[in-house]
């Protein structure tokens, strides 16, 4: 029986994780779907996912691609699915795919979130769901600092284990957006065709440092173009980090 | 030493407590702040709610009122407070009252809200902070029955403990306002000068029974005439539920 391939897009909340990637026993997206699937179907399948995301980081819009046998339609595969996940993942829609598409290969870019809280107190709705960034930030140094990285850029600096990238650390960065929300939220959103390994976590810990003033927007460009994570500033925390949307 | 009236007012998450009130050892809001002040002052001191809330509600503007000695100012307090308390609970701001001042009997009326999920699944960042109604809701119909609800009632049929009422269970409602958001999040505001036991989840688990037809307007006319807890519709889940603000 010819398998069918299905692109899912998925939501999933952080703290419930220990990331997407299968690191059994440990409680992954990636398990919970093959877990689920296979409770479906009587046997394994393997799941794609557009890219990892780490321990601790949420997904609005997580892609992911599989090949099942056709005799479900995506209805009733999105309400199967989401019978037999744990509630902290949802799948929020299911499309037949051409049988070339790949969550992974086929994605042309993607778009991240990351949220702060930028008050002397972190609200309790919040906790788990933005960093709390207690101090002032100087909002003007931050957006200058944000311009440096769009573009094309080797991101050396801000990749935590340059071993892991198979080969370029060069990606394209196509727009950073900042948005002071009302209750003091600072919302920073990325646009890129491509991100390394903890690439906006560490961007972020490097905007947070320029907006405390304890680097310079000049001091900022002399990491960028010293291609070495060891002169960067330390990584942001994942609560703050929500994958948005990937694009195909 | 003279002692200064405080007014406190307090944002917490409701599923680290076990409500407002001590029932010691069980984390309490109450508790909470009474242990900090403890840390704080080297002795204890009593701590008065505008009222409990119950377990698993959310307060975005809880009042609390306590006497405490005039050492501290109340930005040193509101510091203070914040760095004894569990994150779960902070203390939003603090102001000197007046000594006739008392966070209960003070209370002139109270804004809650109530979130609803009207979508097949509960996106996993909705988890504890609404509730999930995956059936499709006639919001006509629930705007109808809301209406019932305004102005000054006998409200003895949406009360869980009648007994617990000193006297009169007529209550006024000033207005309730339903708003459909974007992702399928329903809000309900509810604006009264007073609120019987689990007044406002028993309101809504009627207005959700005749958004789903199970109910009509004309039979939950009946239910409010009748003052008899007996014959109305189950309670609304506590997740939803968000003291939003206290009138003095």
């Amino acid at each position: 029986m010819k398998h069918q391939n299905f692109k899912l897009t998925l939501a999933y909340r952080g703290e419930d994780f220990y990331g997407w990637q299968r690191q059994d026993p440990h409680p992954t997206v990636q398990l919970a779907l093959e877990t689920a699937l296979k409770q479906i179907f009587g046997k394994p399948f393997h799941v794609a996912g557009s890219g990892r995301t780490d321990r601790g980081v949420h997904a609005i819009g997580q892609v992911a691609s599989v090949q099942l046998p056709p005799t479900h339609s995506s209805v009733v595969l999105l309400r199967a699915l989401n019978f037999h996940l744990p509630p902290g993942v949802r799948v929020v829609s299911v499309h037949p795919a051409k049988s070339k598409f790949h969550a992974r290969f086929s994605a042309r870019g993607k778009t991240y979130l990351y949220r702060i809280v930028n008050a002397p107190f972190l609200h309790p709705m919040e906790i788990g769901r933005a960093w709390h960034v207690p101090r002032p930030l100087d909002l003007k140094a931050v957006r200058q600092a944000a311009r440096l990285f769009v573009g094309k850029h080797d991101f050396a600096s801000f990749t935590s284990n340059p071993g892991y990238e198979r080969d370029s650390t060069v990606r394209r960065l196509r727009a950073i957006r900042i948005t002071r929300k009302s209750g003091s939220v600072l919302e920073i959103t990325f646009d890129g065709d491509g991100f390394l390994y903890r690439m906006v976590r560490n961007l972020v810990g490097a905007l947070i440092k320029v907006g405390h003033g304890r680097l310079s927007v000049a001091d900022l460009k002399k990491v960028l173009s010293a291609r070495s994570r060891s002169t960067a500033p330390p990584t942001a925390p994942a609560e703050g980090l929500y994958l948005l949307k990937v694009r195909y």
